[in-house]
């Protein structure tokens, strides 16, 4: 019987073992799609207590907490204290055994904290106080926690209409881990209300100091903050959206489309989908123009309990995995950019794990050549970042594509203290493949490319297709 | 090489052996959902043969022969007796290995009668003879073999218009084992045949002393029978749906659509859908207002084969998997409700695996604290009641939300020899655990809370949930 | 640790050893499902290297290259030489890891051409001359080669305009294997292009030497057709769709959408759809009226890139696992056939995975006990023709139908080298059942029937169903 936790967790052979701990562990992280804070980065922010890291803003634990029967106010509550609310998050953590947040959480606390206990209502005090002891000296801060994972660099998450004031600062002070911005111009195309887009617009307009009156003005004010997100050392696009868009449309159109939102009419379904076509497709061009690679995480239903969303805003734990169609508009949008021979390098990250084998095969069909692994599966995204949704997709993947050119994992989280999922993934990533080997189905006498792969999927490939 | 079908079957380590044989296999079983005939339980039904308890209403047994080729005279036929009937199952058994069927019939063998033989053509003489004669003692009585398999409560399925009279009289007999009503009041919105309809609302008025003329008058009817159905016991609803109804709709065209179906007009699908939505929500806050638990089995494609539902009617194998796009309309039924906090403890039971991830997410967004797992993904329903199937549900379960808060394990069954389908689902729940234990993945120091999460998913959670 | 690819490769246990040793591997192969041009058989071809028999028509290689970043040069240009292409595709290989390329390649040069060498940069040219010497060879020519793999029996696929000259040219020579025609008749209902419609019903008319003016006319030189393939020994038909097709239509309609199209007006998609449905029944009834097996290959999304289609035209590696919504359509096309008591021996060929289950119990509807396992759930299809993919589809078929009445493997191929995949599926197939055997979920006492199963699977269930 294996020990809970310990320096083989994850790793069933003496293979994935080897593969780990000679290779996989010793490199650096690169954490090329998070939501982290800059300017908590910028600022090197120092939490004041274990229930502010942990609990503040982390809707997995919240809905784990809600499913335990835990009121919302020592979830999200104001009127609570930070100790109270982990009082109730250490009473659910044995509840969430099979679940991802029980690794994740004694991972977080042996790796940053060195501590092995299990949280447990009976070590919740020793371990909070013990936590936040540590978490008030230096070595804790934001910096503290990156530059301990062994974070060489970070892509963070933000809008067009971003200063980027704290990226250009942690550049300048010459800050060891590269902290870059990430395009994610969701707003301009979330055209379903008429007042936000139009202040949105005047926003980007202020920003970027062009006048915006039309579409054509808003595509030149987008181009001028993606020429600014580049000089500040952008290299990724992001989109969040429900599911692709690629209806027929003329710029006419476009035109004529813009002009009624921005004069605040609403549009209707069609008009609201032929925008976002034509806004994705623009964006799409400028990034290929620039050399970035593009993401699209698609296919959450989001915010789905009103009562808790007028009362909690977005991002609060009540989104769920959605069903969509996708296959035929998917292969519509990158079609069209690849006629015209202008699709960047690509990244898509289903949610619905049922689509695993689709995006799998739907990559191969826009691989040209030009760039190993240019199309790219992204890794299990958020429900499927645990160790069945990250195995499903490495499976998919390597039936269907090729593993080793796998750019890997991401933390795509707001915490500091998350980087241990590297760890996990890697770990995952070595035991899929030292069982290969141990099975007959990899060869063993090519151990030495192995090495190869798993050190290309936990660094090197994201280290190049990125060119960071 | 394990034995086939010894005491350690499906056990496939020494935590799981001692998960099951020291705590899930000592309680007592709940079967919170079936479709036993009270009726058969009041009169305490004796079977007279092996054929009339296996073969006269079972319709995997059927797909399975009509698979193997066997004629339907030897399924469904009238001019072929018990006997040539299961035979003719005998000879289909070997050609069922890696089946449930093959599993389920073994175990029913072994655990109601002892008999440990394979079924065969070679056997089926002896084995038919055998249990026939047991068959025809009181121990095998239809109250014989559920107190046989240590059955505490079992919830049956019932009509609005059922008098109830079977579970009143057993209630006043003081029948060790509870059995319930569950209120499943689907015809009340079947409004596809305005004549059926009609009817059954004739019924509803004539059993629940109600005019009913109008769609309110409707509502009043369904609350009064709903209080009756509490009266005597009942905890649970049950709806068979292809797919969730969430159309927006006013109560002045329900009451229009209702005027029209009853006075014999045909509904467009929009109308019915509309109504079922109605329905559906009623019903829900019905539920709610009782403080029971509301079921969906939703996602069959029924009586598929038109030439066999002619001969013999629904319910006889002519069912599959169906593939609805479900997340967005299931989203809006539960938000309708939980925004007018009217929403029930829940279970939604999905037909169709590829879903198992988005329900285990969906039941997340309406987790409200007030119960600990209020809102539920039940168990693998109907095809998915095997071993690949349960495991893929508490799969995801574990993954997505937590299995410790689980209620388990129903049958779902029309027969009185299905329960040890509660051993076969605790096996493999132990299995799941005590692996993960034994690789490491979840600590084996904590066995002593995993105990607890055995027995809770066996047998307590049910108990507390539905307040048995 | 085991060694890769020796004598038990993929088989993990004894159970699953002695199973393909002592019975699967023994057997002949009946390929009732692959593209070989049947020319080559007849004229005996030999190939001139292994660049030209491996890489000039296998899109699933060149789908790997381009993912590895090889230019098309190199996968499908003419200006590089079969060496060039191959020393690209050996500098891939090892990139393939965990890919069934991976398995395919060095089981054909281990089964082919006895090298157990793996190919690399490092081995490239040394097998590229061991094996072009070798293909030069007698025992290496088309024929050769079917031989040395104990073929008994292949299928080819054939358009019924076709003269079937090289198979009736096999037939006169009395070539001991059997290389029958199969009818695949997704022109007749090609509709999309009025031109290329017309086109085909011109040339339709001059081989079956029926003046074609109606769709009356059309049937009757179609059932022409069928007759002459029938008389050449054809008993297969197959179907290249995306979706099934059923809707509702009348005769006249269908007249009248001939006449539309054929008098070169293009037709809206509804009429479409209807057209497609009329041949799809029509040609249903056909088969059912020669006792033929009709199979439908559905699912795939074709030609997503448009660039490369124009370059290189179809079946070049642009094509992608589709999601449609299939239930309710295929059942009721399956229903309108057997309700006139006119449903052919049936084979499902799916291409999403996350179907498997919804078609497993799709057959079932439609099991009429005539013929043991009369309607088919498909062996894994393109994309899932790997051991995942496999697995998957053997354990749905278990868990929802009879795994023991399976038809088994095809290799669906244009290479005159993949017969290995029989192997590997045998393997694998042993493999699952061992497995279960020695977890003791099947018994060991019913070894032989296992390996009556086995056999049965692998060879005779197939000779049987299509009475070879």
């Amino acid at each position: 019987m294996k020990n809970f936790l310990d320096e083989n967790f994850c790793l069933q052979n003496e293979t994935a073992q080897h593969l780990y701990h000679r290779h996989a562990k010793l490199l650096p992280v690169i954490d090329y799609h998070c939501h982290l804070d800059p300017k908590l980065i910028a600022e090197d922010y120092q939490f004041d207590n274990l229930g502010e890291l942990w609990l503040r803003g982390d809707h997995y634990k919240w809905r784990a907490m809600r499913t335990n029967g835990v009121d919302e106010r020592f979830c999200t509550g104001k009127d609570t204290s930070d100790w109270e609310k982990f009082e109730k998050w250490a009473a659910t953590v044995p509840y969430t055994m099979r679940n991802p947040l029980y690794h994740w959480t004694h991972l977080e606390l042996k790796t940053a904290f060195g501590i092995t206990k299990l949280l447990s209502p009976k070590t919740a005090r020793e371990i909070y106080d013990e936590c936040t002891e540590k978490l008030r000296t230096p070595q804790f801060s934001a910096r503290g926690l990156m530059l301990h994972y062994k974070v060489e660099t970070v892509c963070t998450t933000d809008d067009p209409v971003d200063s980027l004031e704290h990226h250009i600062k942690l550049a300048q002070e010459k800050f060891p881990i590269k902290a870059l911005p990430t395009w994610r111009p969701d707003k301009a195309m979330a055209v379903e209300s008429a007042t936000d887009f139009r202040a949105y617009v005047e926003k980007l307009s202020e920003v970027s100091g062009c006048n915006i009156s039309s579409y054509k003005d808003l595509l030149v004010a987008l181009r001028k903050r993606h020429d600014f997100f580049q000089s500040a050392g952008c290299k990724l696009s992001d989109h969040g959206i429900e599911e692709f868009y690629a209806l027929d449309y003329t710029d006419a159109q476009i035109a004529a489309i813009f002009n009624k939102v921005y004069g605040g009419q609403e549009l209707n379904i069609e008009e609201i989908l032929k925008f976002k076509s034509a806004i994705l497709y623009e964006m799409a061009v400028l990034d290929w123009e620039s050399g970035w690679t593009q993401q699209f995480h698609y296919g959450a239903v989001r915010n789905n309990n009103t009562r808790l969303f007028r009362q909690l805003g977005p991002d609060t734990g009540f989104d769920s995995i959605g069903d969509f169609t996708v296959a035929k508009t998917m292969a519509k949008f990158f079609d069209r950019l690849d006629i015209d021979n202008k699709l960047a390098k690509t990244i898509i990250y289903n949610l619905n794990p049922r689509d695993n084998d689709l995006i799998a095969t739907m990559v191969g069909n826009f691989q040209d050549g030009s760039v190993a692994g240019k199309m790219q599966f992204g890794s299990g995204w958020w429900f499927l970042d645990q160790k069945a949704g990250m195995e499903a997709q490495m499976n998919s993947l390597s039936n269907l594509g090729l593993l080793s050119r796998f750019v890997g994992m991401l933390t795509d989280s707001r915490s500091f203290i998350s980087y241990p999922r590297h760890e996990y993934f890697r770990r995952i990533l070595c035991n899929l493949i030292g069982t290969d080997v141990e099975n007959g189905l990899l060869p063993k006498e090519e151990l030495g490319f192995l090495e190869t792969v798993v050190e290309g999927v936990s660094y090197w490939n994201a280290k190049n297709y990125f060119d960071f």
